[in-house]
């Protein structure tokens, strides 16, 4: 098939259809599925979202979460295999065994690292996001579009740009956000789930870092370090924490944000926030990471404190600093 | 001349022209005086652009800023006054003389309280900002606009949506936005000087009072109280802190948060947000001030300690709790 055909038209009613995404879910991710999922729902009987873990609470509002579904290998067969925002087959966890029980698989993302895994591969990195994709796939079908449907598009659109600011953030984007709220979504009920609903815990512990967070190097990089500790100090787990980061970025002087989280004694989660030109993505592979120019990480082996150094030397190397 | 006309089809090469807004700006006021005056210029040579203080520096970066002035009373006649941006002509400040002066005053805003005390009022409560009515009615100059001015109304429409958040924005907001990115504003340095410039000791302040708010009425308020002690402790201004009611409004549960700042011994500034359905207007007109549903605030006389007092007895009264 070729590329600029809409793969929308391949599903007849009784098309059996698998859609899935990348370990971790993030807003993107949900909002993909999720909306795909609904929409094709109106066309295929066969209709499968599944998530290959529990899908994060600040998301059980989305219209269509009841719909989501852990895979369980039965040997079930698909006609097609959607496959959205995940830029390697690998990073699909536990739902990579359904590959290979698909006759079609349809990978459609964003990323500039898609490895072209699909039979057919719908790659555009002009979009902030794969559910700006999707909705410009879905356009053609404006009469089975709903609010539930834009709902789930606009969330995972907000969610990729953080909040329309990001410089992946288009025209194009804006132009489809203002056709996705002519739907009547709520955006009131979209923010407080997502943004609005903090845990108290996480809060104090936010004061207490930007109280006591390090500046290095003349104000020019700022380092958080978390420690098993301070966690159980605040009773807060380590995936609530990684906003944190954002807000050392945005001090006035500071080039590179750096948070350490620390996993076990003996590891160590790296995140490096880039504002202006320095490319932390090279950083980050000095530790075998990776990830964008602004925002890049690792996972190390070592001591925290021993990480840390090793960070400060690397920046003195690298940068000259 | 009819709400519907257009006024600026009214100014001519030879037109003087004076643009104000309200004291104490924000990005919706910087940005509307800037993005119509710059526009302006290109039809008239005499359009004057004054700032009732000082421009806070985070607005710096923005194209035509350098032609920003403080009025001097010099008997200048001007033919015509836009005021932007501006509910009520007395909170024009020291700009509010040139009324008198003005031939013809344009009122445009978007402010359901507005009072047209206009000669001509475009007065659209529908729109986000008046960022986004100015580009409303230059929509029919399309060949006048350019990168600049675009740069001006984008940044306003951001602010005052709250980054395209706040349930003031509506597909309209998203579809103007759309067509200003056309010029290729940019919106990285835009961020980075509005939310990426943050002194350390605001951080460390914001720290100091996210460990440190108070939690009432199981957990449905939270209580900021900035005192003057504490601004010197971090050496900060009273204007640098408004952001952090927020931040404990964002907390679950949490239906009204609440920050006293200690303008003297004798007088304090209130302000409440609210996450749901409260008003906080109608509570604010307890202390006799004003705003709306969702963030409103007064200022009152008193020690600080028993406005907080005041404060937790009037919600008990209004609300029950």
């Amino acid at each position: 098939m070729s590329v600029n055909e809409n793969p929308i038209s391949l599903i007849k009613e009784e098309s059996k259809i698998a859609i899935i995404s990348h370990m971790s879910p993030d807003g993107d991710s949900i909002g993909s599925i999720l909306g795909l999922g609904l929409f094709l729902m109106n066309i295929s009987k066969d209709v499968n979202i599944y998530i290959d873990e529990k899908l994060p609470s600040r998301y059980d509002f989305l219209p269509g979460s009841q719909f989501l579904k852990v895979y369980k290998d039965d040997n079930k067969k698909f006609d097609f295999c959607f496959v959205l925002d995940c830029g390697d087959a690998d990073r699909l966890g536990h739902n990579q065994s359904i590959l290979s029980k698909s006759s079609t698989i349809i990978n459609i993302d964003h990323h500039i690292s898609n490895t072209n895994f699909g039979d057919v591969n719908i790659i555009n990195t002009n979009m902030s996001s794969t559910c700006e994709l999707i909705f410009s796939l879905l356009k053609n079908y404006i009469n089975k579009l709903n609010k539930d449907i834009a709902t789930c598009l606009y969330m995972g659109i907000l969610t990729d740009t953080g909040n329309f600011i990001y410089d992946n953030t288009t025209a194009n984007t804006h132009k489809a956000v203002s056709e996705l709220m002519e739907y009547n979504i709520d955006i009131n009920i979209i923010v407080q789930n997502l943004y609005q609903n903090k845990s108290l815990n996480s809060i104090r512990f936010l004061g207490h870092v930007l109280n006591n967070f390090k500046i290095l190097f003349n104000g020019k990089a700022a380092l958080v370090v978390v420690t098993q500790e301070l966690l159980k100090e605040y009773d807060i787990e380590l995936d609530e924490i990684d906003g944190v980061i954002n807000y050392v970025r945005d001090i006035e002087g500071v080039e590179i944000a750096i948070l350490l989280k620390e996993i076990t004694d003996d590891e160590v989660k790296i995140s490096f926030r880039s504002k202006y030109d320095i490319d932390v993505n090279d950083l980050a592979k000095r530790f075998n990471g990776g990830g964008h120019k602004k925002a890049a990480g690792a996972r190390v082996k070592g001591n925290i404190g021993t990480v840390e150094n090793n960070i400060i030397n690397q920046l003195k190397l690298d940068l000259g600093w």
